[in-house]
């Protein structure tokens, strides 16, 4: 994919260094993998290829990001800020690895601990039930869906489908909203029971959008 | 909120001008809103007041950003980069506009025109749904389901609901994705025909979390 026109090249405005700020965010679930920093010859090579280039500021060189690691970034799209002195990159990050760390995101630093960057609410809501599914939590709700196996965890899928069919007859918004989250949630822990990932129902679901 | 030790200050590598760039992500859906620069004491105030505080680099002053329109930042989680030079927020964005320009994010320019910016799978299909369901567009499916209204989108997600149970019982990971981005796709149109919002249905998923 290139996308030559998508930026004017000569609208940003590059700090004194000639460099400015481009962050890398997954197109599935919307994690900041990265921040780095472009030339205007490193965007220019990023539009022209449909891969990310950035500005080594540390090996002052162009860096085609992945040319060593394999962990390139297929660039989806590309927008710029209100004072066109920062550029945000939608990306598919291949390996699903953006730290030289081996770290998905560069943002995973806490309080001195390490921990997955946020993304969206239902991803965030995966991982905690995919947390309860590997480790023994007691007096959890989740665990005791994740232990009941497949007839538990279905029969409450048709119960909370059924549940929005009548919030919706009521057309009554905030059951909705209630009822919407609960079938989610336990489409989520169905998901997690399977072990597939909620990336694979984006991925079906970004391949439709086409 | 209050998260004092959340960052530590010393650590952050602040670059000649004493400033560290700071990238805001709504904490629903995983947009990127803003990127801004932080001095040592705009982020110990951030960290002590739970508020998000920038360095104005125009004014040459300390910015409490919404402290005029209101638009404040209510921080929620920090995290810093592998190279301690780069700082994430997650934010709960008051108004849900970041950008002086009015928009919700600083970065909805592409092509010289606006766009709205990236967030997860779910939001960005909801949003096309919404455009579906404001915009003639001839021969879409979509338009086909809200058309025929609840008893049209009703059916199709007691269906889909079905077809997820039968995808489980037969352990198929790839015709679960399938199944479960179907469940999805019809249950955003449900929403989008209710004019219901999926982040009133995230906030509820947040609610649950905590």
């Amino acid at each position: 994919m290139t996308f030559n026109d998508a930026i004017p090249i000569d609208t940003i405005r590059y700090n004194e260094q000639g460099l400015v700020p481009a962050i890398a965010q997954d197109y599935l679930d919307g994690t900041v993998l990265m921040m780095a920093w472009m030339s205007r010859e490193s965007l220019q090579k990023t539009l022209e290829t449909g891969e990310a280039w950035y500005w080594s500021r540390s090996r002052g060189e162009l860096w085609h990001k992945g040319a060593t690691s394999g962990h390139i970034q297929k660039v989806k799209a590309m927008r710029y800020d209100c004072d066109s002195d920062a550029l945000l990159m939608t990306v598919e990050q291949v390996g699903d690895i953006a730290c030289h760390t081996g770290e998905r995101s560069c943002f995973h630093q806490i309080e001195q601990q390490k921990k997955a960057p946020p993304a969206d609410t239902l991803s965030g809501v995966f991982e905690v039930i995919c947390q309860r599914r590997d480790h023994r939590v007691e007096g959890s709700y989740t665990r005791t869906l994740l232990e009941g196996g497949d007839n538990k965890i279905l029969k409450k899928i048709g119960e909370e489908a059924a549940e929005v069919v009548m919030a919706c007859k009521d057309d009554d918004s905030s059951a909705i909203a209630s009822e919407v989250a609960d079938l989610f949630y336990h489409t989520l822990v169905a998901l997690a029971y399977h072990h597939v990932d909620i990336k694979d129902v984006y991925r079906k679901l970004q391949d439709r959008k086409r």
